[in-house]
């Protein structure tokens, strides 16, 4: 594995799937690997889970994780081809990546999108330019379009919780007060679309996720409906695709509730948090043995070491 | 030991003093211990000894320390209960304490006060909440009421410097130009009435600290009285504590300069730093050999690394 | 070797630039040397390169680094002696710099000048007083003057790059949108008097660099003529010494551009980094095989590599 900044590059979801299982067996079994290596992790936006599961990732294979706020702690970066550099940014990325490189043996950059100019949003300019110019490999710790060490974490999730050979899993839409990315349901659709399980999405008319990753899912408006026999619920709030960035909906009817919970078979509640209380969820979901949102959490770990993993292996 | 975020939470202070002396004298004797395990160090505040001291003492037992800065490198934590979560904060600690546990082995935190809540300052909102969900033991970096970490250090510095076996300490307000916290001499206050030393606290009227920490201490508003043939003099500005985080004097003649050290038999000066010059103590103090306030910081790591000892080997 | 904080502290260039090359062919060989000790970096300001490299450096000598932000993590300082601390400064140096010598076996700060207070500045009043009060050693990683571990990267990355026994290197000052400091071009300049090279300085007029440093140094304010034969063509800009910190041009004809580079002996084009596109240099050059700036940033690790070495070697 080069770069790992989009579910489409895992080529084999079992497998890695497994591998995560099997470093979270024996986490400290392969410190070899990660010996004199260093992971820069480039933080534009906040993290909570991303920044301390993905240095203890490192850690557990003997890498020295190095963590860095670009915009607090860096320079202004430029991202424009051919401009002359004479405003607020210090930097062009093209050095700026290419310099980071010779320091760090592995980059991993967190990106948020701007959810307003929807074509430099879907372009990832900033992991695509650190892709392009980095002579390292180039993790996502979560970009304007996807997130897809969530989504890994989500497989392994479910593959550990499921009951059945099949399972029917279920992305619901919930109201939110905030205008949120699409990174995570964009990963998620595309990692359920690899896997084995009954997948279902379910949102309010007007939140549809871009078609071109949904292609081929069961959507329904009726979020009762997509309940019925679910063995995973996996609540998200993101804002419209289509009127793009934009709050269309914050209908509460929305939120899981446990009389919503009772529609499913006995199903497991996920989300990737942080969770907005009585917004995406009611407390009474969340505080009840059907949440499954701290394993979730505890499998980004596992996550980021099995990719780390696989990205260093190459490497070699 | 399972948590450490107050002074009450040490069984016996002459075993742990003795301890913090032990891995003072061989830092590196135990980084077995530490290893593969990491201390997530979570501030909310500003800190330069402890986020370094409690660095370094992680460090010297092998364990892997990461550092966050929760206000602007993660999600604004929600603390009541039962709330609809549509304003400003995004995760509840619920989630958050239990999220950091699945990433560190021991959680420690950086709580002030507000100064303004009594109710939720005395609640240790904060740290009481992080230990109520964390899943790992928890330790104080200073909180809203106690700075147990500093009284460890204080107590070992006394037992260092004395020169009889049972040594005269003081415990002096002095003069500061903004509300400061009660964190420091609470702690103080507790760690010494366990101590086997003569303990007087001097303040000028209205500058009570809670009573019920110092119920069966002399309290006298004369400092000279209190400071005649002293041992040990520790000075600290905080804000009254009756009319809550307000400052009610700056009393200059409360400044401890080399006329009122002359009262003292050949005193030592402690403050837990940062000091104001020439405010809470003069030039001349700081400067003469009387004072011990650096060997005093530099036990902060020794104090940091007996606790994390404790913790970890109850941890196994 | 005591501190690093100026060119000045070099007493063997060649030795030093050897040094640079050995822990470069073998960067992992001396892993005992930084054995449990830690190098503290503290920044006043942002920080790209030198902040990753400092840590990779430090990483392949066993050492642990540990980061700071003073001005946003820790209290504000006050270098005034003998004040009354009645401001917004909690801290003086004098305890600052010698707690943290209680934690860090070696000092590294990055402290840039004030532009405005040319006195201020000339003292490195905050690398001067932590040079005065810390107990460890301390290292510069950019002052207000100096920049010395750039300026023995720059004496390396010639050393790897020239044809000739003797090249000849040119410091060309370029045009940029905003005030810059003197630190790189004054380490630079000082280092180059030390080297076996032919050294120029090309400038428009009223951009004379420091006299006492320049001295003895071919000084011409005819660019082309410069770069007649040049082996090595440096760029950077900086503002005015004679009219403090004024911009006083930002003439574009003395951007690098390929015909200016065509003028030399198949030059390389050198910069320091972060730099302005088509203000400093055009597109054309940075991106051409002439420029050798991302080496040259690589070799920022093993200048900061072989400086700790002679430090750590000499604490022993």
């Amino acid at each position: 594995m080069k770069n790992f900044t989009s579910v489409d590059d895992i080529q084999d979801l079992k497998g890695l799937v497994a591998l995560a299982k099997a470093v979270k067996a024996a986490p400290y079994a392969n410190q070899q690997l990660g010996k004199n290596k260093t992971l820069g992790l480039l933080f534009f936006n906040p993290s909570l889970r991303t920044r301390l599961s993905t240095q203890k990732a490192a850690l557990n294979l003997g890498m020295h994780p190095i963590v860095m706020n670009l915009n607090t702690e860096g320079w202004t970066l430029e991202f424009e081809d051919g401009v002359v550099m004479d405003g607020a940014a210090s930097e062009h990325i093209k050095e700026a990546a290419q310099v980071v490189s010779q320091y760090c043996d592995v980059i991993a950059i967190r990106s948020f999108p701007t959810l307003t100019d929807k074509e430099k949003d879907e372009e990832e300019y900033v992991i695509s330019a650190f892709k392009k110019y980095a002579s390292v490999p180039v993790i996502s710790l979560e970009g304007s379009t996807e997130h897809p060490l969530q989504a890994v974490a989500d497989a392994l999730t479910i593959e550990e919780f499921k009951t059945k050979e099949r399972p029917k899993v279920v992305l619901t839409w919930a109201p939110h007060p905030k205008a949120l990315p699409h990174a995570v349901p964009n990963s998620f659709v595309k990692v359920m679309k690899k896997a084995d399980v009954d997948f279902i999405i379910t949102h309010p008319e007007g939140y549809e996720l871009n078609p071109e990753f949904t292609a081929g899912v069961t959507i329904t408006h009726n979020q009762d409906e997509a309940f019925k026999d679910a063995d995973f619920i996996y609540a998200k709030n993101w804002s419209s695709y289509i009127d793009y960035g934009k709050i269309t909906s914050k209908d509460p009817s929305w939120t899981v509730t446990p009389e919503k919970m009772a529609l499913t078979d006995n199903g497991k509640f996920m989300h990737c948090l942080p969770v907005r209380r009585n917004m995406i969820v009611a407390d009474a979901v969340l505080d009840s043995d059907s949440s499954i949102v701290i394993p979730q959490s505890n499998n980004r770990t596992w996550s980021a070491q099995a990719i780390l993993t696989k990205i260093l292996e190459n490497a070699e």
